[in-house]
């Protein structure tokens, strides 16, 4: 018996087979092809879990569930997809056509929470017993885990870190509010910065360019560039404070950092943390673990097909 | 069969008997005279409990239980009072002391704790799953319930709203931080406030005197005057954003405003559920009650009751 996991992404459908201990047997990907619609994106993701359930010798009756977490809103009850601009999707009933289509359950959610139940399984997470991830990307995103179970909260979309307001006039951000966190420490928001600081006058060894990314300052800053090392620290100083009024208010056991730039370890990680000790202050009566994510782009996978044993032993409940 | 409710303060002891509904029976108070010592101060508590059972003509056989609600840090699972300076206790084992005392079972909890799970029991939060309660006085106390139960994470203490940093270089906060919220929201920051006003020059309706208080800026506010409602804008304001991180980072069912210019109504509700929805914008995607705490004096007495009975029944499920 094995479960399928499947990553949904605006470029890439990533997918692979986990056994119920939360081992990956094997993944694949293909390109998403999100322009040619919902049924053909379905259809990739279907002849992927048949090719991956036949280079293991498996029959799609061995898979006994599906999990697929996804970039944009999802309403998990109904699993239906409110949202996905990078699908093109809205108010799409997710669950019902892939589980028409693969003749499996299926579980659907946000890519966030998927990521941090993969790592709460299988990654950095192991051993917690409530954990909050946020990953640092294009945006930033988070997953909140109270009891073993993701918190989806009132509105259903669960914790959306890269939205808390950190300074009342601050950047302007997409969602229409300003000075939300993700203005001020995602990859994009660091690279702005750093270009600003440029366009400014202040020298780096770094140079500017089409492809400079959150990596490449991240890389300068490691190796002691003056000007990287502030857009880094800049950026570690507000996700140290979000994250602490994070831990006043719930107290995770675990801080995870995902995403490209946690990636690069300490010359991130270690700000985080020490803005994270610096606003807790006499808060913090003990060690709270920040770690970086452990699965990469396994996470996804993982964590979906997690998804899909809750969904199997919720059943089961019954 | 009843509990034994008591809201333990720096100045008064309130305690009551409550029926396993949650209907408060009688309710009496005594002066807490905390400067006579620990011992002092559960000999008034049992004294206090005998009268009322004596009065209901009950046997103190007929209480299966109390809970106690105390100003300070606690230490549930060991009955342990952290830290209660309005007390003058440090690492005093309540729970065995009282329970010795009045040969009951005895649970602890720090008092923000006790007055949430009241207002969930009793009072605002009557049918809520999950809330965040938020009580505004000399400082900023507050108790998180999810799944119904107090949210007391990894630390022990809770949920501290009175302490998220809203602003980096903000107010410093007695507790050894800068930009605590209950340095801009807290009754006293609002007094703390218009007596900055006034000693810059501006005018208002109402004059300073030694006994000025939040009430006074808050009645004054409603009658127009525009200093106060200035100042209770600007408490409004921080509250409302710190509020919206919350409701990003956990999503409550409700959120509670206790405290004395809860009371006060919608002078200080109005703007707070005002910046709570300019805060949250598009990720508020439906209605979010924020509700004047309903028990007052009470809340502490039967939220205590409460916590006796989820110890009754936790021993039983055993």
């Amino acid at each position: 018996m094995c479960l399928l996991g499947i990553d949904l992404g605006g470029t890439t459908i990533k997918a692979g087979l986990v056994d119920i201990k939360g081992r990956l047997l094997v993944k694949g990907q293909v390109p998403t092809g999100a322009a040619e619609g919902a049924g053909a994106v379905l259809e990739r993701i279907a002849t992927l879990a048949g090719d991956l359930a036949r280079g293991q010798g498996l029959a799609m009756q061995d898979i006994k569930g599906a999990g697929i977490g996804i970039p944009g809103s999802v309403e998990v009850e109904k699993g239906l997809v409110h949202l996905a601009p990078n699908l093109f999707w809205r108010d799409y009933p997710l669950r019902a056509e892939l589980a028409a289509r693969l003749n499996l359950p299926v579980a659907v959610d946000n890519d966030a929470h998927v990521a941090a139940l993969g790592e709460m399984w299988q990654g950095a997470g192991q051993g917690f017993n409530s954990l909050l991830m946020v990953t640092i990307g294009t945006g930033i995103g988070s997953g909140l885990i109270i009891d073993g179970h993701i918190r989806r909260g009132v509105f259903g979309y669960g914790a959306e870190m890269g939205h808390v307001k950190m300074v009342r006039e601050g950047p302007q951000c997409h969602c229409g509010g300003r000075g939300c966190l993700e203005t001020l420490a995602s990859a994009t928001a660091m690279v702005r910065r750093f270009r600003e600081y440029l366009a400014a006058g202040q020298s780096s060894r770094l140079q500017d360019g089409p492809d400079l990314g959150a990596r490449e300052i991240l890389t300068a800053a490691a190796a002691g560039d003056e000007l990287a090392t502030r857009v880094v620290d800049f950026a570690a100083s507000y996700l140290g404070m979000a994250l602490a009024n994070a831990v006043l208010l719930v107290g995770p056991e675990a801080i995870i950092i995902g995403g490209g730039p946690a990636q690069a370890g300490e010359v991130i990680l270690a700000p985080i943390r020490k803005y994270l000790a610096e606003s807790l202050g006499a808060w913090q009566i003990k060690p709270l673990p920040v770690l970086a994510a452990r699965l990469g782009n396994e996470a996804g996978i993982i964590g979906a097909a997690r998804l899909a044993l809750e969904l199997l032993e919720h059943r089961e409940s019954f």
